[in-house]
């Protein structure tokens, strides 16, 4: 990947990244696997992007097929119609950037047989570097549109310990979110009762009955964007990745928060995950002391960067997310004045994510109203 | 626009926004002229949005080349290297969506007669329904990337009374913002001083030298996501359009703020605006307190939509935004707690977009503390 500034060169303004101090091992993406589940409004883009950024290797998983109905969205062309998804997203990436490594996987992972070639493709180790865990991928994005397929790529990543991103619209296409799931130190997708999906609505009756979910390139884009953003923040180890992040587009409002996982989730794998998360604490807590011990040995030898007004810094992981505002104030210039939360995380068991999974607000109030009276 | 729920009706799930309730008059977008200055990284993904959107009429501006070195933004193609912009934005624009009326300017504004090729086009009628105003197009979204073309996009649209989007990405490929330009109305591009692109840094150095820019798809797509979003709520008036939307991918940070015009502004069309903007307002006053108390009588009738827990709902051009978070946090359901701004816009007169242009913070400091010397 080379970093020389020439038209010719599709990486020149990545790796340029280094020089601007932004990312200290850009041309590291070359040995990243990501796997993207589900390959529609937002996966594709997400896969686009990924492949301009020039990732080592891209898993592609749909088994639909493209429609001029899909047009709404940005990545697929109308002449692709009636290929699958997984083709066509492997005939324009491969144009793109023909540095990645793309395999196609054109299953449904919500049967059993899917779901038994899913999990093994995950674990398929082709690199030589991954970002760590037992699997050959280093992260898993999740951009499917419904309920079930979620808490099959929920199940897989909890059995495997993989880390992987959740990401979603809402079937009205004005709002969003992407979330962060490590298996036993987060929230797994089982974790907060999706109380409005599991009640018994078939998401399927939407296409039945003549009718259709509303999107937006808008939407998937930014949702897109977002997810891919902090999937780069991830891997490549800059800036704070975000536990959650909403998005309400009618008034452009981004939420954040942060979601434990539940000691009494129904998944087993995740209790599992959970158990040996805690049994790790005593040697977390060591590495922490010493990296904080470590950090305060050289602030002591290095002024703190006092000109940095804009406070743009790379976070450490574990830095809290309520200190981002109490920062920023100190670091205005006179005669600039923020008006900020002092704290914008949110700890629930009461997923928001998967309440704003469903479209239709008054039929959501009607079964919390049920619930509430019984 | 058929609203058809088919697989080979592109429009099926925008139009599916009416029966959402999102969007009232979907199809009035055929009816608008949208202008796109500059198809780079984040003009080409605006400009791919509005035509799956199914916008009426696009009109496209750039003078530059398509190279390999733009391969990592979204829309461009390896192909397309040495077409300009234009030629290769209409080539995959009109395979996208034939609906859409492209006109493509290969001209560069910031030249005189650029400039009056721009606003010649800008004051062409070619649609028969534009959403006010004298001039051709409904709005203008600048998607340059350097000061000086801003600054003319800015004395065309003071001159024509043209309301405009300004958008831009940071050098350093991580921050980026959109603004909301209404002549007279709001600050312009000169209303607040660029004190740091106007101290004698020329910024076509970058390339001299030998050195490039940062840049990522993720942050060009989602700073053209919003961008269109609000274009999108601004032609259909739906939702609240933001009047500044920063983004901060390090810390997915995304301030608000509003700025006033400023009444000693340097640009003569602008200070004509403002005062046109003043001797509007008993007019402008007459016509609010007649929508207030119409609004008051149909709340008398009408109940409150009390069960719309997520509180999503049109907002009125002239509802405060720090109405926002009072509102949604009277809504939550019991278990739910919103920990948010009280307020989340800025009113001031030093620009935040202007100062968040320079990607060196050292020096951008170095700068703002000689002045305070001086």
């Amino acid at each position: 990947m080379s970093s020389e500034v020439i038209d010719s060169n599709p990486y020149s303004r990545l790796m340029a990244l280094k020089r601007m101090g932004i990312v200290n091992n850009y041309e590291q993406i070359r040995n990243f696997s990501v796997a993207v589940v589900g390959v529609g409004g937002v996966g594709s883009v997400a896969a686009e992007m990924l492949t301009r950024c020039g990732i080592g290797r891209l898993l592609l998983y749909d088994y639909d097929t493209v429609e001029l109905a899909n047009m709404n969205r940005l990545f697929f062309r109308p002449e692709q119609a009636g290929m699958t998804k997984t083709d066509a997203a492997v005939q324009t990436l491969l144009q793109i950037n023909p540095d990645v490594i793309l395999e196609s996987y054109t299953i449904n992972i919500t049967t059993m047989d899917g779901f038994n070639k899913f999990v093994e493709s995950l674990k398929r180790q082709v690199m030589s570097h991954t970002r760590g865990g037992s699997t050959g991928v280093d992260l898993v994005l999740s951009c499917v549109d419904n309920y079930e397929a979620r808490m099959v790529v929920n199940q897989a990543c909890n059995e495997l310990g993989q880390t992987w991103m959740e990401s979603g619209v809402s079937e009205d296409a004005v709002s969003g979110h992407i979330q962060l799931l490590i298996p036993g130190e987060t929230a797994c997708f089982a974790c907060a009762p999706p109380l409005v999906v599991a009640s018994g609505i078939d998401e399927r009756t939407l296409k039945r009955e003549g009718v259709c979910a509303a999107s937006l390139p808008t939407t998937m884009g930014i949702v897109a964007g977002v997810l891919v953003q902090n999937a780069l923040k991830y891997l490549l180890q800059f800036g704070l990745v975000s536990k959650y992040l909403g998005y309400s587009a009618l008034k452009d409002f981004f939420p954040t928060m942060e979601m434990r996982p539940n000691p009494q989730c129904s998944n087993e794998a995740c209790l599992d995950r959970q158990k040996e998360y805690l049994e790790q604490k005593p040697a977390r807590d060591a590495a922490k002391a010493a990296a904080e011990l470590e950090s305060a040995e050289s602030e002591a030898s290095i002024p703190l960067h006092s000109d940095n007004i804009w406070n743009i810094s790379v976070v450490e992981d574990h830095e809290p997310v309520s200190s981002v505002s109490t920062a920023k104030q100190e670091n205005l210039p006179d005669g600039l004045l923020w008006e900020l939360p002092t704290a914008d995380t949110l700890e629930t068991t009461l997923s928001e994510e998967i309440l704003a999974e469903n479209g239709d607000l008054d039929d959501l109030q009607r079964q919390l109203d049920a619930l509430n009276a019984s």
